[in-house]
């Protein structure tokens, strides 16, 4: 895309009520704009980015079998009274509004009801299971404070997955491919090292649950990490234990992170009361047995924001970045640069490599000065210099080395 | 896919307050979950339609330039105020909420007044326009009544863009550009014989606007057709001119139809509210012309089973189905054709070509009915006999015309 075209521009400043670092960055950058505390629309950039992301997650669901689907966001409220999570003292983050014969529908702060009671229709025999369905989809939660930026947002985009099995041996063994996944997608979107499975306590659905924490100073909660299970526990559960489940170990680094996934047992809360059972081979009637995996998507792009942003800018990863590479042409009075840089953006996009293409006339240290703060982590540079060489300036955003490149082997190196 | 791993099943009745036709089969062919009336889940089936549908529509808005968005549901009260749209006498289908706080918000029905506040962070001058930007994104209507199944929804996927001109001729130029872009999706889509533009009156926002209709028995809306200019003039216009307004022509043909997107001119509408304004080349202040384009994605798949449904079940036209074949192979006592079915299906798969294998252990009656209900365009049926002939039989799912085609023939008549 030629940056002369992109209806979005970096900004010195972030709105002064923002205070959390990763929109700072994101909006100063063109990402993300925000419409009112916890509400955020993506700009071209960070659509590309959720987008990125979004598909890594897909795919990673795809292998273990998940089917997708786009479930509703108005939600029955008759589902949600039969299984005992309707009442505000129950779940106190619902949005509520009111269809225009007065009835009243909740806004899904997930969907874990309306999924079990769809699939009624569906299921009747163990023949019908094990199922695993997922959507990524936007939820509604009405925090009453909502200051983190991108990551504890009142509406945003999230994975949801649900697990339908028969015993507890079915589903205890798909939880544990879930949990393999889920580092599948940590390691793809480039915060592998960082991120460790973290026991905790099990919020409204169940006793405990496995959270994914990626340690960064930004990070808002505290765990417990033993370095030689790469296996962590949150703050509440070390008050109880204060040693690593594994091991037993009981030298434990306190680290600042991040919660960018979690998964928890339903066990039957839901299925009971919504009556979703099968008949089992003898033909006795039982509930099934769920698990839920949540992976917000919004939340993970701020955090690899917090994780990896210098002083510059944001920094992505090459798997989720808006762009494989960012051309910054330094441009000549004599005009001999531009169209060299012209032919060399379109041979590229014919490669099928995506480039980000500042062909604005500006000054080169506002240029350098963006693709920094946009972040795109391979900036491809001709100039007058280069172009008399034969070459190309190639600099990765993280280290800012210089590689020098003869002009045939670019292709090589973005790749 | 194998058809024994999709959750979904073919059911014999669809729910009785279902009066909408396509709503009845989607549902009956598993393709789309009725959560409430006006307000539907897409299954797996369901989701592939529509993706394939938001694409052809994503990359027709491309090429005419614009950019994608992701905007929020969530809808600042004070912007909708400024704009003249929030109070429910003017806008009379607007579902609202509170934060925690008391605070009113909305939910998007639709999204110009966020669009024009947003760019005021990014347009000051002549040189930042023309812009067009699009999103695919969940609408919300609170409709009285919503009885048309996938059609009018109170909880819709929509394609909507905003053009952003300076001048009138500007405007114009892309209002022209996009109905072009909009006969495209129509025509690629597999409607576009039946699809005319038919002037109407502007609702909310302007005085005229150009509607897209298709035409179909289950339409909802008249139209009056002149075959001549392949234009049309609605209900409401017929009444005053009664004449075909590019040629005069008075020979109307009167038909049922349903309106699958329109274009309205905003002129300034929204933008002097809003002040959302540039310096031109002479540095005088000048209020955004504004054209808004929409789509609704779950109505054009509502109507593409409309026009093309006999009485067997639904007909994909195939840029949009959710497989390119069904393979529905005729399973022998012996069992060899089960083993031979299944390298086919790998066969095919790796060849990038995707397919539903129906690999259940049913009579064959059963499998054909199912595939006629959800309606690939393409069935290959392989058996005992086609085998020992070394051939697979093709049927097209219009026609019925069954084709005798040698196995190493069927990548090329698939494609």
């Amino acid at each position: 895309m030629r940056q002369s075209q992109l209806f979005t521009k970096t900004r010195k400043e972030a709105p002064k009520d923002e205070v959390s670092k990763n929109a700072q960055l994101l909006i100063r950058a063109g990402f993300v704009h925000k419409e009112m505390a916890g509400v955020y629309s993506f700009l071209p950039l960070g659509l590309r980015v959720m987008n990125r992301i979004s598909n890594i997650i897909r795919e990673e669901m795809n292998l273990l079998g998940a089917q997708e689907v786009l479930l509703t966001v108005l939600q029955d409220k008759n589902i949600w009274v039969t299984a005992g999570k309707w009442d505000d003292k129950v779940v106190d983050n619902w949005f509520k509004t009111k269809l225009k014969n007065e009835t009243e529908v909740g806004l899904g702060y997930s969907h874990e009801a309306e999924l079990t009671n769809l699939l009624k229709d569906y299921v009747r025999s163990w023949r019908d299971l094990p199922l695993y369905i997922y959507q990524i989809q936007t939820k509604f939660r009405n925090e009453s404070r909502a200051k983190s930026g991108i990551m504890r947002g009142r509406e945003f985009l999230m994975k949801d997955m649900y697990s339908f099995s028969r015993t507890q041996e079915e589903h205890a063994s798909f939880y544990e491919k879930a949990k393999a996944a889920y580092f599948n997608v940590y390691k793809r979107v480039g915060i592998g090292e960082q991120t460790y499975i973290t026991s905790s306590s099990g919020g409204s659905f169940s006793k405990f649950s496995d959270e994914f924490q990626t340690v960064t100073d930004a990070g808002e909660d505290v765990i417990y990490v033993c370095e030689k299970c790469r296996q962590a526990i949150n703050d509440e559960i070390f008050k109880e234990v204060s040693a690593c489940p594994l091991c037993d170990n009981k030298d434990l680094m306190k680290k600042k992170a991040v919660e960018v996934g979690n998964i928890f047992n339903l066990g039957v809360n839901f299925s009971e009361p919504l009556d979703l059972s099968f008949a089992d081979e003898t033909s006795v009637k039982k509930s099934v047995i769920m698990g839920c995996y949540g992976i917000g998507i919004g939340r993970l792009m701020g955090t690899v924001v917090d994780v990896f942003a210098d002083e510059k800018g944001i920094i992505w990863p090459k798997e989720i970045a808006p762009f494989d590479v960012h051309l910054t042409p330094i441009f000549d009075k004599e005009g001999k640069v531009k169209p060299a840089a012209d032919a060399l953006y379109a041979d590229l996009v014919s490669k099928g490599i995506s480039v980000l293409y500042d062909d604005r006339d500006i000054r080169p240290g506002e240029k350098f000065a963006d693709s920094d703060l946009i972040g795109i982590p391979l900036r491809v540079i001709m100039s007058e210099k280069t172009m008399a060489e034969n070459i190309l300036e190639a600099i990765d955003r993280t280290t800012g080395e210089v590689k020098r490149v003869p002009v045939s082997d670019i292709e090589r190196i973005i790749k």
